[in-house]
């Protein structure tokens, strides 16, 4: 275990009073990859619209670039790949993503 | 607004599944310290009964030193001395700080 776990880090727009579900969202990648995730950092901005998933500064979420939230399960999906490729999210990955469960 | 803003991280022991705990009390200090806090960083950790709550690396709350958790109020009062020692907390400041509210 002398590898360093990797970090999540969550950058929301605290004018659009998106901490909440930027909380939420870190909370289910806590629980997802508990005992994988090193880190969940919330970051507060003040860049209207902003929200950015980072794993390790690797930026995997954009709602900038997507043009949209993710939706929970591909967000697991997308760090999934990043830090434990072999962790199976069950039926979010064998679904459309679209139940919300995983 | 050239200074970096301060981090808060709060490190949990996953094993007691106090997550939620943490992820509350980040949450409300996010909340609180909304525009002077810049991070809040939730860290799951092996160690058993373990809680921290740091100020830019600073310890400002052990569990294992205080033998329980903060109350909320004065987990407040603490950061806020450390972050904003200007910011009024209202009622918190002037009640015993039993209420939950602040």
């Amino acid at each position: 275990m002398a590898t360093p776990k990797p970090h999540i880090a969550i950058t929301y727009c605290r004018l659009c009073n998106w901490m909440l579900r930027a909380a939420w969202m870190g909370q289910e990648l806590l629980s997802t990859f508990a005992g994988e995730a090193g880190s969940l950092t919330l970051i507060p901005d003040d860049t209207g619209g902003v929200f950015e998933v980072r794993v390790d500064g690797d930026l995997v979420w954009s709602r900038g670039e997507q043009g949209r939230f993710p939706e929970i399960t591909e967000l697991k999906q997308l760090v999934r790949d990043r830090i434990a490729p072999a962790h199976d999210l069950g039926h979010a990955d064998r679904g459309h993503g679209d139940s919300g469960d995983g």
